[in-house]
């Protein structure tokens, strides 16, 4: 195929799939974009924005003369996605993915593609927000983001470059690694700050005296909240998908919780300042090497 | 007093008493400024930046005529500023705190004022950021921010009315309340996020794969993980002063945790989504209510 996509499919045109549209429009990088949802509401927005051309009321018949295919729903319903993509995809099709899990999402592809594995290219954007739907999305969304690219031994090195450089040309910064490595450290750095978040606002909306507490909360509660905004949908699919490694990490921070407990139930001032000094550097340290 | 203050000492020259200083002066409610401080480059910080036109060596000889005194320390510091304080005070003059725990520092004020304890208001802004010291010091700090006063029965009317119309001048809402319920309030909605925070970023800045997974980190752990930035000084004595409401409350957030693990555990998607779907509907509301 040529540097530009002459149609592209999204299925899902939610934040993800409709930015990604968006971002490839402004680049000048595709002729015809159709998309394909479950919320006739969410394409209508996406039409009138222009982040779609058209409407197909299913996969399989948006699939029939693609040449490239973006899967953008929730993991979860990404084998459907397959499935019907797989009986219309032509020879020269490249499809990729939006998921935040990877290894849950190859083996349902390989499921459902069969021999046609070797043109699906799984990647994952870390882009996102808590606001949700094609209403959400921006052409600038994956500027200067990462998108992460765990290809598979099936993938042809032009398959590759033809996700890689679609993904470029929405302003991302490509990287690779094996689907094992994606999974585990998505769930360290987003999958439990995830839960981490849910479960703050949770124990807190659950009380009697919710709203007596939220009256007086910071910024510090808006900050460390505002993860358990996002998609539930989304993340019940992500969390189920990379279960395994969730819940370790999720004992992992269970545990640094447990040490804090401790120190606190000793009232040992030394031990906390300790552990406070060091992750104050650990963050700043980090933050400084993304420019702050 | 008058609606003015003559002489404004603040004791502890950080974010909060500088900005405090910086948002009378903006507001023409104060006539000269008089610091105190353990650290001498903050201190020129804060005479370079007029937040304070003098400085004092101790907040002892700082007393002497002032008519308004913040102490703006971290709380575990207030006990040895109420002290010096003591010797010095007029019988006219104000004195009130900025600390986020509010018995503790009322007990320490006590011992160390004796008599002269109908002269301090104690109070809390819920304000503050990840920076600290002078240099961050804003004069907009305060505005449309809450200020919590949990006045004592020695208080008269008229020292109650001289610190909330001081923080009105700094653009503060101020309301009222008493100190055993901020202190509960506050270890739900503001120190227990800081140990959510801290123990997040210890945990994984502990890792042999820290480096790694800092790299492929978005803004999702970015602002779960804001809080961790915070001054390790000022959040030890706050955790120490608080708690037993905090560990109150690191055990329902423990047990919150659990719950999202047990359903993780039995891969119980319908459980995910109902947490999930019943917090971001919390957060919502909350920050519809807010001003979004």
């Amino acid at each position: 195929m040529s540097a530009s996509i002459q149609k592209l499919v999204v299925v899902g045109v939610g934040l993800i799939g409709a930015s990604f549209s968006l971002a490839l429009k402004s680049a000048g990088r595709v002729r015809r974009v159709v998309g394909v949802g479950r919320t006739r509401a969410n394409l209508e927005q996406a039409l009138a924005m222009g982040a779609i051309d058209e409407v197909a009321e299913d996969a399989r018949l948006a699939a029939d003369g693609a040449d490239f295919i973006l899967v953008a729903t929730p993991v979860g319903a990404m084998g459907d996605a397959f499935g019907r993509i797989a009986t219309k995809l032509g020879e020269h099709a490249v499809v990729t993915d939006a998921g935040s899990t990877k290894q849950s999402v190859i083996a349902t592809a390989r499921a459902a593609l069969g021999a046609r594995i070797a043109q699906f290219v799984p990647g994952h954007p870390i882009a996102g927000s808590d606001e949700s739907g094609a209403a959400a999305a921006t052409a600038s969304l994956y500027r200067d983001r990462e998108l992460i690219l765990t290809p598979l031994p099936e993938n042809s090195p032009e398959a590759v470059a033809c996700v890689r450089t679609a993904w470029q040309a929405c302003g991302a910064r490509v990287t690779e690694m094996c689907a094992t490595e994606h999974d585990a450290v998505l769930a360290a750095v987003s999958h439990l700050p995830h839960l981490v978040s849910y479960a703050l606002v949770h124990e807190l909306a659950g009380r009697a005296d919710a709203a007596q507490l939220f009256a007086h909360a910071g910024s510090g509660l808006r900050d460390v909240t505002r993860l358990a905004a996002s998609h539930p949908e989304m993340w019940r699919d992500i969390c189920v998908a990379n279960r395994e490694a969730l819940l370790g990490e999720l004992r992992r921070y269970q545990d640094a919780l447990a040490q804090l407990g401790a120190a606190l139930e000793q009232t040992d001032g030394a031990e906390l300042e300790r552990i406070f000094t060091a992750a104050r550097a650990a963050r700043r340290a980090w933050t400084a090497r993304n420019g702050g």
